[in-house]
Parts: structure tokens; sequence; C-alpha cells
């Protein structure tokens, strides 16, 4: 409720109690002071991903971005910019925007009408004294980015330097075409459980085998160095092999051709405050050109693609993002906090701008693979919390095979909490 | 959970973010810790609006009220006198009468049929040894007080002196007659708010042009120094100056005469503890003689009015009630805390007692003035609340021409909270 | 949230407001730090009723039981033993068994398939570095005792001698025959109060006469040393003289014949922590030989008994269980802590293993007894639970001669809470 910044000796002595290699004590996941030190170090400190460009097409397309207390309207301005904007009125604190998209000429308050351009200045505020000085009461603004169709947003008046995501993501996302899309599909999840749990989960695919039967289908990430026969090995090295000529024909690079998943994210990377970003193309199994539930095209190529064999497109930053993209569509997670125990949770499915729904796609063909993917992971996470909820609970060995990006993941969280 | 007192220097250090003519510090509308404050030093201090006594007419007639935690009983007594008594068991502490209202013999708790009189007193506990003294049993009393047919309550047992606000509401309501008058219709509310952000929204006609389309075609309270036309002026002039000769010949008090809302609370009137009641006739729109949807009256004239044409009687009471009067019925609004987020409102139509539904008057006539600016203020008080709630939310300026009242207010309370 | 030890001066402080012969003060119904000091210290200390050994009659059969966050797999294990094991991953924590029942060959985590055998012991984690010692990653063992069919468990490492307990109920409850028994219903329930409210009622009946209609027509003890007249006492003594002859006859132990209710719990019995399992056999009222709307047998003899004229067996242990046993049927209730302000009951009704429903018993006659009665008290202790909320509730005296077994479970309390 009060905004207090964690007893940093406090915060420090629960840290203390982390060990290497091992799922974080309880009170990472339970304890509400920790939960604050979490919005105040990470959520409110880093890039978070808002939404798609392309849901913001004209000036005064909107959208609402809740993370915890904060909401942000994202809006394109009358420049063609994109603008984050504090979601409350200054004059009493109303909250300004209540859908979750839209579009508007002015943002008005509802409340006594006080009008803001779409780049957040205050234009009028009728019934106000002469005095008032407009120009102080402007909406708050915030930081916003855009890389190849994706929309973040931070929270902090200094945030970590974008650029480097930039020149990672651009080139790798550019031939997906992902700000030319549409968006065909969303749903909205609440997550019983805290998000580092839905990070634990996000981060190994040990789970996979008996969790995802679609999943395992599709992709190699299940196969680890202690478990790829030689067999397996030889499968990936031809797919990747195939596929990496293929994708050089046609311009595009080339990046994990290893077994598991590629390492993020990566506390110890290019100083202080990056490595909360990762993205590369991986192969696809034999005979599979998307995530769809039997590997067909389901929708038109989308962006630059002239061949559907371009395995997926794979871009996840902390703490709230991942997206796989085929050929033929891209899906997008968005994680926002809700509470110690609750993480909501927003799934999008793109596809190519000019696709016509029934025609040239249709939604049972689209959203299983990814829908039953992601609400196996859901149940997953919710058993999870109510185990680590336990007073007997204590942190378990990871898996040096298969949870590397999990311990890595502990690694940056506590890098984060810490300060340093 | 448990009564704590608000560490002084913590409440201190808050009051003193305050700033002179702005919205309060977030805290002050989200913090638990200045909840409990608002319930020690105001709720459980001041004068409560509790209910009507004509629904305590007979001796047995009982309301129940409750204040957060507490709960209260208030009852006609055998010599028809009031009575306000905590509603628990001197025995464990069961709560005694679970109905809003009721008519009761004697008071006998359900778990152990401890008995006792309407006034409160324990008259038997069979089963207990004899040497209990039931003369130290009787329900716990609380303050009670009526006032033209209103009828108010204090769970302190120092109140401030009811006195000074009898002498002022007494003779300005007499002539309402809402002790004779009978309830027609109860609809209570839970309003997602702090209790203080329903009075934000009570003190200022501000808002009223684009959110209560039926109340501003009734008065001129939305007509401010800074927008009130010459045209306006003259006819507010007009308006009064008519109701004033009809009223002074029917021998009714002439008040509110101005432009915009009468100033109400006043921190500084009378003394140290005063200040927490104002009331006052204001007249009608040219050609209105009822606050309902046309103007039109719509229910037999009420108490000793002749002539619909006198206007409103409007009463306010800190920190939970208010009152709007026509000829011919009357509404009013009782606020009870129940956490820092949530407040219940309950809102009563009265009409002359021995008016009949159906044939005097019609509920789908009586109602919508005052149902639907209601639920549109709740509305507006929950988007208020969603927004101070953020992180980045900072006290903004209030509007000297139309929020003085909402300074006054802010003012009212933060002397409250400082105890001075 | 985070399991912190309540400062211990603050627990001594409000430990040293309570009064003899006085229901406890609001804290210790209300406060969440007085919740989890109870957790610590009787919850996490002391012996729990987890349920039916015949619902465990073959090996892997299973019941979990929620003890507030804590969770416990209760098992038959290979050898036909018993086995409490929690019921969290030794990986990263996750709940393993999300039925209230059921049966397994092993215990396998839902997440990554760890394996763990009937014995707790981690038999396989597949995917783990070879230099895991799965010899350490077994499930944690909790305590486990059975006793003539009723099945305890603690989750203390050092909890108090069952023996005594055993020595007690073993004779008593051999000839009911529970662990031949079978479970014909079952009835969850979650009552708004402190579990501790929930003692309060269950410790007397002097709230019997007005609201357990049914109950007092079977039983006697709502008599107490001052309302039971000479015509009373004799009926109770020619029940109690005919029973005693009758099962002596049959081998029966002989036990309560006073007024009353048997004393229960005895803090002060057979050093620092005994005087929480208590058991007796009552006579019941002339005329009916079991629990049952109208006294008649519904349902075939149990156990050993060769008449249906055995009075009813009492089993009540602290913090959590009372049995009420009549010839035909056996209801068990177990409590469970739920937070400061809720307890989940479940009430259990055994018959005879091989009766069959619809031909040896029908649920309608079998259940309304105790179905009502429970129910009726829940309300009553809801009821109290809105009380003592009160900021004005203080502690009431209890009555020396209805009430001397609520003294006796607040002195019990008192002492457990102070640790010594």
């Amino acid at each position: 409720m009060t905004h207090a910044a964690t007893p940093p000796q406090q915060l420090a002595d629960l840290l203390a109690t982390c060990l290497d290699n091992h799922s974080l004590p309880g009170a990472f996941y339970n304890d509400p002071l920790v939960y604050q030190a979490d919005l105040d170090r990470i959520w409110r400190r880093g890039w978070l991903f808002a939404g798609h460009s392309c849901q913001l097409a004209q000036p005064g397309d909107y959208i609402t971005v809740n993370i915890d207390v904060d909401s942000l309207i994202v809006i394109r301005d009358d420049d063609g910019g994109l603008r984050a904007l504090h979601n409350i009125c200054r004059h009493r604190g109303t909250v300004l925007c209540h859908e979750p998209a839209g579009r508007v000429g002015r943002i008005v308050c509802p409340y006594h009408q006080w009008t803001y351009g779409r780049d957040g200045q205050l234009l009028s505020c009728r019934g106000m004294q002469p005095e008032i000085d407009k120009s102080q009461l402007g909406l708050v603004p915030a930081q916003v980015r855009e890389v190849a169709g994706l929309v973040f947003v931070s929270l902090s008046d200094d945030p970590p330097d974008f650029e480097p995501a930039r020149e990672l993501i651009e080139p790798l996302a550019r031939p997906q075409g992902m700000e030319r899309a549409k968006i065909a599909a969303v749903r909205d999840y609440e997550i019983a459980a805290n998000w580092k749990l839905v990070w634990d989960n996000n981060r190994e695919c040990y789970h996979c085998n008996a969790n995802h039967p679609q999943y395992i289908k599709a992709n190699f990430d299940h196969y680890n160095a202690d478990d790829a026969t030689d067999r397996v090995r030889e499968k990936i090295a031809a797919a990747t092999a195939r596929s990496e000529a293929k994708w050089a024909a046609c311009g595009l690079a080339v990046t994990h051709r290893e077994t598991g998943m590629a390492p993020f994210p990566d506390a110890s990377s290019k100083g202080d405050r990056h490595g909360w970003f990762s993205a590369n193309r991986t192969a696809l199994v034999d005979g599979w050109v998307s995530e769809s539930m039997d590997g067909r095209q389901i929708a038109p190529l989308m962006g630059d693609y002239a061949d559907p064999d371009v395995g997926t497109l794979r871009i996840r930053t902390m703490p709230n993002f991942w997206n796989h993209s085929s050929c033929d569509h891209a899906v997008s997670t968005r994680l926002l906090p809700a509470g110690p125990h609750k993480t909501l949770a927003q799934v999008t499915w793109l596809v190519q701008a000019d696709a016509v729904e029934g025609r040239d796609y249709r939604l049972e063909e689209l959203m299983p693979f990814w829908q039953l993917t992601s609400e196996q992971d859901w149940e997953l996470c919710s058993a999870a919390q109510r185990g680590v909820m336990s007073s007997r609970y204590t942190p378990g060995p990871l898996s040096t095979f298969k949870e590397y990006n999990v311990e890595a993941f502990r690694k940056w969280y506590v890098k984060q909490l810490a300060g340093v």
C-alpha cells in the first residue's frame, strides 16, 4: 500500500540465504516485502514489454498496461511517435483510460474533463484558477522504445540503455515483419503464482516431455547434454545445417544450433545492467514448418519470408516477455505482476496484416499449440506456488543439464535485487 | 486486526507531506495505518449518522450500524428514548442482532440466551454462578442524539457537544417533518474507494456538468465565481428572491443564496471540535419544485409544507452524512468505512408517513434522480481510487473557484488527524 | 507469508492480559501474529487427527491433509505401515498430490517426474547430474500414529509421547471397530471463525438448549450442577447403572457418569505436554440407542457390539478432533486452521465396513443428527467471530457450572502459547 522501500538489511539477509544452483528460498516467492523489492528493483527499473506497434497504427491508438498499482497509456502521438504516459490525471489522480485499448483524439479525464494531448501535455483544465501553470501539469511520461514491432516501456527515469537490445533483436526479427502484422487473437490469464515461478517454468524444458506433448513434437529444446543420443544430435545437426543454408540464402541470421535451450539471461554479460534480452533463430524438427498442431503452415507467410522453412525465431526479455515466431504466425507472452501470488499473462497471436480470418487462417488451427502449452505451464506454476508456501519447503538442487537457465535466471534476479 | 494506535511520529511525518490546496498524498487513501488512524481519530470520536427516527417508532424497534469492526444497536427503549448499545454480548462477545432492522422485546443473545433490556441492562444470564454482578454486565452504551428525525451516534465516551448542531439543524429541518416520514426505499452500495475520496467527490460540483445530467437541471451548484454569467447570477438572484419571500411567509429560514456550494466543513469554526455540520435551504431552478427527473412534484408534500416551492433543504455532517430534501421527499446518504479501499453507502428515500406507494407516489419517479446521481459518483470515486494507488501519483492543485470545499474538507481532516 | 516467529515479548505481553475464567482477549481471535504463534506452538508441535485408517487399507492408498500452508500425504506403505510425508517435491517444491484421497504406485511429481517410493525415498530423478545424492532427497517425513482406526500426524520432529493417548483410547475404542469401518459420508465446511472459537463452542453445552434441539433429546450433557434436578440426576444414575451393568457384561470400559461434560482438556495433567486427549463412554437417555433423529438404530452394529445399548463413545484430542460413536455409526470431526478467521471442518460418518447403502442404512437417516448439530455450531462460531472483532469487545466471565471446559481449554491454550 505504502510504497516503502524494503529494509536493506532484511533483504540482504534474505539474499544471503540463496544457494548456487538451487531454487530460491520460500520468502522470495511469498513474502510481501520481497514482492515490493521486486517491484522497486526490477519492475520499476527495467524495460517491460507493453504490446505490439501494430496495435498502435494511427495517431490516438492506445493500449493500457497495468504493472501492479501503476497504469500506463502507450499511445501513438500526432507525429507518429510512441508515447508512454502514466494513466492518472494530474488534478486528483483519477485513472484516465479504462479500456485495454482504444483510440482517442485527446485524453480527457472523466472526472473534471482536464484534457491532455496525445503527447501528454495539459491542453485545458477549465475551472482552474488562471495562475495554474499548465506546462507543469502534463501527464507524467514514461520511457518507451520500439524494436521490430515490439513496444517496450520503462517506469524508470533512468532505464538501462535500450540500444544493445535493439542491435540484437532488430536484424533477427526484421524478416518476421511483426510491425506489419495484425492481432489475430488474445487470451488473458491470471496465474496463481509469483512471477518468478513463471520464469522458473519458462527457462527449462526439463518439464516438457511429460507436460507438453504438442511442444516436443515441434522442437528440440528438451534434448540436453545428458539425453541427446547420437541420433538426436545428428537430427539437430542436419536440421540446423539445412536451415542455415536456406536462411543464409534469404538473408536470415543464423544462431542457436545446440541441444537444449539457448542460454538466458546472462547476469554477467556486458556490464551491470545488460543481459536482460536475448533472441535466436532455431531449427524445427524435420517436417515441421510452424509451431502448429501438426507442423504444417496454417496462415500466410509473414514479413519478408519467401519460404516456410525458417525455423522459429525466439525473443525473450526480462522480466516479462517471450515470443515464438514461425513462418506464418508469431506468439507473444506478456507477464505483469499483480501480487506476491498472482501474475497476469497475456498471450497474443499475430498473423500477416492482410490475412483474413476464415479464409487465410482459422483460429482453431492457429491457437491450440501455444494455448495448450501456456495453460499446461500455468497449472504447473500454481502447483509450484502451493508447494513453496510450505513451512518445510527448502530449496532443491537444479539440474546442471536441464536447468542451467533457471540458475541463470536466479543469478540475474539476485543481482538485480542486491542492486549491485 | 489489533487496534493498535498509529505510531504518532509516522503519522506526523505523513501529515507534514500534505500541501495546501492540493489533493492528499497517496498514503492517505491507501495505507492501512492511516485507515486505522482515521478510525481512531475520526470515526470513533465524532458523531455518525445512524438512521431515521421514523424507523424507530415503537419501543423495541431497532437498527444496526456497522462501523468497520464495530457494530451498534440503536433501539427505542421502554420510555420512548433512544439508546445506542454495542451489539456484542458481555459474556463471550457474540454479535446479538444480525438484521439491519427489526423489533425486539428483549435483546437475547443467540448463543447462551443472556438477556438484556431495551436499555442494555443485563436482565438474566441463566446458568451463571450467583456471584456474577449483573449490574456490571450491561451492554456497553454508546452516545445517541436525535435532531429533526435524524439519529446520530458516537463511539466516543466523550464526543463533541451536539447542541450546536441541534441549534442549526432543528429550525431549518423542522418543516420537512422527517420525524413523521416513512422509508420509501433503501439502496445499499459498496464503493471501491477510501471514504475520503467519497467526500472529495461530494464536496464539489466541478464534476457535475459532464457527469450529472439530471442533477444540473435542477440545481445552481455547478455555477461558480468563474463561470456564472450575469444571466445565471440574475436567475439565481430571482429564484432566491422569489423563494425567500415565499419561505418567509411560511416561516422557513432563509440561507444559502450564492453561486456554488455552501462552504463546508469549516475546520476553523467555533473552537476545536465544531465545524462538522452544516445545513441550508437553497433555491431550485425556475420551474423545478422537486429533485425529480422533470422537476415536478412526485409525492405528497412533507411535514409542514403548504406549498411545493420550498427549494431544497440540505444537511451534511462529517464524516458520514448528507441529505437533500425537496417539498415532497427527502434523500439521506450514510457512509460507513469498511477498509482502506471500501466504503459502504446507504441511500434512503423518505416520503410523508401516510403516503401510499402506487397511489401517492411511484418508486420509478421517486428514485432515479438520486439513484443515478449517486451511482455516477461511486463510479468516479472508484476511478479515483485506482489512480491514487499509483506509485507515481502526486497531489494535484485544487480549483479555488470550484473545489474550495474539497480544500475545506482536507483542512478539517488534517486537523482531526493531527488531533489538535 | 514469512514464517517468522512472533516476537516473544509481544506475545508475553498479550498472554499477560488473559484473565482466569474469562473468554480470551480479542487479539487472540484476530491478530495475525497470534495466529502464527498458534501455528508455531500448537499446530506444528502436537498431534493432529488426519483421518481414518480404513481410508488407507491397501498399500498406496493415501489422503492429503492441509494444515494452513503445510500439506501432508498420509500413505500406506509397501510393508503395510503408515507414513506421513510432506507433500512437496524436494526438487523445486511443487505440490505432489492434489486430490484429497487416492491410490498411487509411486509418488511422481507432475513437474519433472521425480519419483518417490511409498516410503518417501527418492527412487529416480531422471535428468539430474550423477553426483546428486538421492538418499538425501527423500520426501520430508512427518510423524504418524494410529490408534483404534484413527490416524494422527505431527509436523514436529519431536512430538509429545503418543503412548499415553494410545493407552487411554485403545481399550475404550476397540469395540467400536473403526479400523474395520467404511466412510459412509463426508461433509466439508469453511467456518468463518478462529479455530479457538470452534473449541470454545465445542467445550460447553451451555448453548445446547436453545441451539441443538436434536442433540439434547439424546444426551445428558446440558444438565449441569446448577440445573440438574433430582429427577434428572436419578435419570442419569439409572441410565448409567443400567448401561454399566450391560457394558461390563460385554467387556466395555465404564467411564463418565456425572452431569455435564467430561472434563477436558487438562492443562495440569501428567506433566508438561499431556492433557491433549480424552475419551469416555457415556449413557444416552432412556430409549435412545443411537445419536439419530429419533434415537433408533439406523445401521448395522459396528465392531464387537452385540447389543445396541452401548451409550456413546466420545473421543477428543487437542487441537483438532472429536468423535461421537454410537452402536451403529461413528462421526469424526477434523478441524484445520486456514487463517485467523477461517477454520476448515470435515465431518465424516462411518458405518460397519460391509454395510450397504440403501439396504443397511440410508444417508437421510444417518446424517441429520450431526449435520444439523454441526451446522448450528458453525453459525454460532461465526457470530462470535464478528463480535470479538469489535474494538469494544472485552473478555466476559465464564460459567463455573457450564463452561469449566472452556476455561480448561483457555488454560491449556495459554500454557501451550507460553511454551512452559
